[in-house]
């Protein structure tokens, strides 16, 4: 650990920062820039005048995102601010660039009001091609992922929220063929009810569970519940199964799948023994799960998936965001949509042939840049659909 | 003129916009992925909590412009809104890299309110080491301009105000050494009282003139003066000489030097012919000057410039801003002052050995890189002193 502290802080300051603008254009000589900026570029701009829409031809905006964070939930690191998460916002860009070939700019806001960040998002909107939020704490990154979706004419993705329940759905997909039950008919307990653990709880339904109990620190989420409720976990009771009061102990008992959005060590061996035949346990939380995995083995986990890449079957963001942004980008769509999100799910999936899954392999490694070619196609056939 | 049109829209198309993102760290492995993402990014994230200075050690803040525009006044097509002016802004992005390795960030905002304009900039902040203000109409420049420049702790420039300012005054001091006058002494007639007239104005005020009239369409701008007015020029009459009503013509009279940053073919060969001996004229109008030069010769000009590449002595922003951020950035400096102007007028005059000046030859090609590099050293070393 004391090593990874020296390596990361010695890369960060010997780039000053992971990315930098390339130039794509010819600038050499004085015709060159008559083209690339006066008189030339006076065309183009008169052409977007008379057609707004031209902009996707004459710009980058078709190809760009801006990754825009208030610095509220930063990793697991908190509430840590604007200027500490930016070198977060860089790391997220260059995977956008390097696994999606999409151009993405770190937007580090100093405000964390949710009218103020809409109002600015929707004002700085002429430049970009889709927005992504990134890192704004529950439930406030409800209203602005909504309001945002609604109001600008770009695509608007919270990859906490819609990339995690994508890359769920996928690892719940495969594990379900391996142990030959029905997303329908499966009891899933959720623990943790922010951003991640209520946008699994929404694609989960839409992908056609109807079983799912979610839980957060006070225990099951439940009809009439006065503890640290908010708008959020009201609205999510109409898709949550038998919801009545009880304790994550109580509500694990015979599930077959649990996924942990929460925190360390949250989970015991005897919890995953209370649970149904082959159980399914995805603990995400970072860097320590919500159970180890040789814990889980122990109280009779058959599946094992975790965020970590030191583990099997990693349950990885960035299997999605790419790929997404990539497809909805090439079909230059507007909004990305349930079915949009859902054929991304499908894709990564799909992407393991049924021969080849096991256990300790129900999803593709986040490395492998075949995925998101896989999502990015699947997304676009779906636009076209 | 219908060749570069069709040749300017080509490259913008198969392109798709000028500049994109490149990544500057490897991304490859595990390990890779481990230091420049999670975990490793959380250990800079940390580090810059702690001590929000670290920020430039461990971003790409540091080297990184907002070219912000509200597409108020955009090239000479005026009011053209944010999203027709992204290719102008794109432009001056590559420019930003290639001639000073700035890495510069197109922000176009859907809102023309300077209050909002000033607050957006503000929340946008975190993620930048300078604010490049582009294209925005006065007077309302001037009011954001000032107060970015006091309520932000990173360096603001207008380049339609500080660049053509810092270029025009190193045209002169180089035209004044072939006429053999001192800037003090000489009668200089500005034309048009926007952004450059203005800023033109101060600076060659703060470099020593000191008998400077200014003119807009009506004509003199003088104490008492009702029509047209607005703050800016209020407060302009602070630096002018002997203002009195009257028009461009009366003013030109017994002139030194003219200045143009106004309209087409607002000033005749007779005019030129009543100025004072060896004629000095900067007609910067774009694309069509106020005098052509060979205009301008025929009325005895002995020095001409222009905003143009086609002809000699061309005066081009493009000397300034990419050397003037390269030198603020390279000195940390938090501020770009008036010394830090003047010390880059003097590197774009001094960069031509007085030997080699003539009529034709004022003002260094702006396609010579080499300027930049004495421009950002004198920033630099002006910030130091």
């Amino acid at each position: 650990m004391k090593e990874l502290r020296q390596k990361a802080l010695n890369l960060h300051k010997k780039f000053k920062g992971k990315l930098e603008i390339r130039v794509k254009v010819p600038l050499k000589t004085k015709k060159d820039l008559s083209l690339a900026y006066t008189p030339g570029v006076a065309i183009p701009c008169l052409e977007i005048k008379k057609n707004p829409n031209l902009i996707y031809d004459y710009t980058w905006k078709g190809n760009t995102v801006a990754i825009v964070t208030d610095g509220s939930a930063v990793l697991g690191l908190g509430n840590i601010g604007a200027k500490s998460a930016l070198p977060v916002m860089e790391g997220k860009a260059i995977l956008f660039k390097k696994f999606g070939n999409v151009d993405a700019i770190p937007i580090c806001l100093d405000t964390q009001d949710p009218e103020e960040i809409i109002d600015i998002v929707k004002k700085i909107s002429p430049t970009f091609g889709g927005i992504n939020l990134e890192d704004i704490s529950a439930p406030r990154c409800f209203i602005i992922e909504k309001r945002l979706n609604e109001e600008l004419d770009i695509p608007v993705f919270h990859d906490d929220q819609d990339g995690t329940a994508i890359v769920v759905l996928a690892a719940l997909i495969n594990s379900l063929k391996l142990v030959n039950k029905k997303i329908e008919e499966v009891k899933i307990v959720i623990n943790g009810a922010g951003a991640a653990g209520i946008a699994i709880t929404k694609m989960l339904y839409k992908a056609g569970a109807r079983k799912i109990l979610l839980c957060d620190r006070e225990g099951i989420i439940y009809k009439g519940r006065k503890e640290n409720m908010n708008f959020a976990k009201e609205e999510i009771l109409n898709y949550l199964y038998e919801s009545k009061k009880g304790s994550l102990k109580d509500a694990i008992k015979e599930a077959d799948v649990f996924i942990g959005v929460s925190g360390p060590n949250l989970v015991t061996k005897e919890m995953i023994k209370s649970m149904n035949k082959y159980p399914i346990v995805f603990a995400m939380s970072n860097p320590i799960p919500e159970i180890m995995p040789d814990e889980a083995k122990k109280g009779g986990a058959y599946i094992v998936g975790t965020g970590r890449s030191d583990f099997p079957n990693q349950i990885n963001n960035l299997l999605a965001f790419p790929g997404i942004f990539r497809g909805t980008f090439d079909a230059k769509a507007k909004k990305i949509t349930d079915k949009m999100k859902l054929a991304a799910s499908q894709a990564i999936a799909n992407y393991i042939p049924e021969s080849k899954l096991s256990p300790s392999y129900i999803i593709p490694s986040a490395l492998d840049k075949n995925v998101v070619k896989q999502v990015a196609k699947s997304v676009k056939k779906a636009v076209i659909e």
